[in-house]
């Protein structure tokens, strides 16, 4: 937290935090009719326009640890994990409100921090916060951002729609935002109670920003329309890429196989997870916060999928009864599971 | 909680959490294309049609306690509250999304329970559950409760239309809500510790239901069609009247004169309002959690609304120099002031 400059919350009181927050925020999409400041958010979509709507909820303590993550980067991770559901669908996002929980611990300039953060994703997606809730918690910070995007009825993009000999494709790399958090756990167990020690991240950047600085990947959706591809089933990798992949498969009743030696991994994945002791394909497998998409298309898309900038095959579709597996390097073949991160299941914990 | 018939959750996982909760759930609304199970709800509004959003954030010890509280009220109360914030804007809900994170003190049968509640408001007034989010929490319950609802452009209500000469309306009584927590948190304060003695609410039904099963006034925003009035400003009262009426006056920039002795009372709040040796009309002004509607129409309509059932004129819209006032039994005046329930003012704690 913020101990240099610090304002009491209880000084502006909710009213006056909010007012603090969100009074010179503009409004720059056409369907924001009206934002902040009402009993509800205005919208109004053309004709033929779909409403996507998409809500996600982040705990303190489970889900972010602020004491290695600085909260303008949280609000940024927050609004990023659903923006790329918008984009999961093929749709484009336009509206976001913001509902924060906060103890007493927090002062206006760490709320400030985190609005900043919130603020840059927004600003750089071109979607406008026009709502939300500020509250107290007795315990904590909790985040729950919903998301509000349009796409054409025609072009929505479900879980449910892969067909056997579609290609499955990915993008970026997987497992580096895992990596990112391993480290970042490592060095808080080194480093506990020894304020004057910096952390040493030198050459693992990469890993950090993954954990820290998720991208939604709008410039995926552009060029798959560019190309006028369609993918046929579509879902963004917060989980991991065997959960997700096993939501498509179940949702569209197929099976799959996808092999390990085209898995997109970085350098800095492959060396940390040596370091750790770590197998890097189940890392790439069931690491989760990757916030990659992962989606299926014809196989008539083959060349267009293939020239496509940071898109990786990765297998194909297969009829149902197959199941979903994995071929390794060697040849052998392995029985996805679904074993990304799940913090309401006991074998987490 | 439910000690007799106990599952962990960790049995379920999250997605076996979800799909207990929601398996069942039909959608009812045309407008609903797609719910739960994909990144995105997905819905289609027609042509002409503002889409309203409104959403909020209800943490346990600060918005609730469950020594009291059965978690099916809760859950009606949560989704109440925000189908009301649509009602005020003279909108209709249709969707909602449901954001729950718990702790291990919370078992299945709790979670049920609370979507019992959760259910039974939307289907009351005819909504669907489309998405949310379930995750876990290290201490307590949060709920986090988006709706999405509609209104023909032409039909929508702001807080900002007051006009100078328009009558003050509001639906129901005031102060009964209040009364009720007053009443539950006395009777929790002498019983502590003591669990075969029962509290005895005799004579006080109403006041706990106004606390524990709050309504939406639905029904107004009917009787208003149908009679044809359309108000000029509306909200809901969710912080008490003086500060509702606050945000209509300052968003419209004009004033308003309002009279004690018309200010809608029910009994029991009176009389528990003695027995507390507090001043009613204060209860009434800022007890809040009352969900009635505050709306200003034309003098025109005078007729109209005098007629309507659960509705009272409570005084009148004046220039904003004359700021806002209450005129006592005996003629006084007094400012009226935002002394409404605010978690994150030091006042209240």
């Amino acid at each position: 937290m913020n101990e240099q400059n610090r304002t009491e919350i209880s000084t502006l009181g909710e009213f006056g935090l909010i007012r603090r927050l969100t009074e010179d925020i503009k409004l720059v999409n056409k369907s924001s009719h009206y934002g902040v400041g009402d009993d509800c958010a205005v919208m109004g979509y053309p004709a033929g326009h779909e409403v996507l709507v998409t809500t996600d909820m982040l705990m303190e303590g489970v889900h972010f640890d602020l004491t290695y993550v600085p909260l303008k980067h949280l609000g940024y991770k927050a609004a990023m994990v659903n923006l790329s559901d918008i984009y999961a669908m093929n749709g484009t996002p336009r509206q976001l409100t913001v509902s924060l929980a906060l103890s007493k611990r927090f002062c206006i300039e760490d709320m400030e921090d985190l609005y900043d953060g919130i603020r840059l994703a927004c600003e750089q997606h071109g979607v406008d916060i026009v709502g939300g809730d500020t509250t107290s918690s007795l315990t904590g910070l909790a985040i729950s951002i919903t998301c509000i995007g349009e796409a054409r009825k025609e072009d929505i993009v479900y879980r449910n729609g892969a067909k056997e000999t579609n290609l499955i494709c990915v993008t970026g790399d997987l497992g580096a935002a895992y990596m990112g958090l391993q480290l970042l756990e490592r060095e808080k167990a080194v480093f506990k109670g020894q304020k004057e020690v910096q952390p040493d991240f030198a050459g693992k950047e990469y890993l950090l920003e993954r954990q820290l600085k998720p991208e939604a990947r709008r410039d995926i959706i552009r060029q798959l329309a560019e190309a006028g591809v369609k993918p046929t089933a579509m879902i963004d990798i917060s989980d991991g890429l065997s959960s997700e992949l096993i939501h498509i498969c179940t949702q569209s009743h197929v099976g799959c196989r996808i092999y390990e030696e085209h898995l997109p991994i970085d350098y800095q994945t492959a060396v940390m997870a040596e370091e750790l002791n770590m197998n890097v394909t189940t890392c790439a497998l069931n690491g989760g916060e990757d916030y990659e998409l992962l989606f299926t298309v014809p196989i008539a898309d083959h060349e267009k999928v293939s020239k496509m900038e940071g898109v990786k095959l990765i297998g194909h579709i297969t009829k149902e009864e197959l199941g979903c597996g994995l071929i390794t390097r060697d040849g052998q073949e392995f029985e996805l599971k679904a074993q990304g991160w799940n913090p309401l299941k006991e074998e987490n914990k």
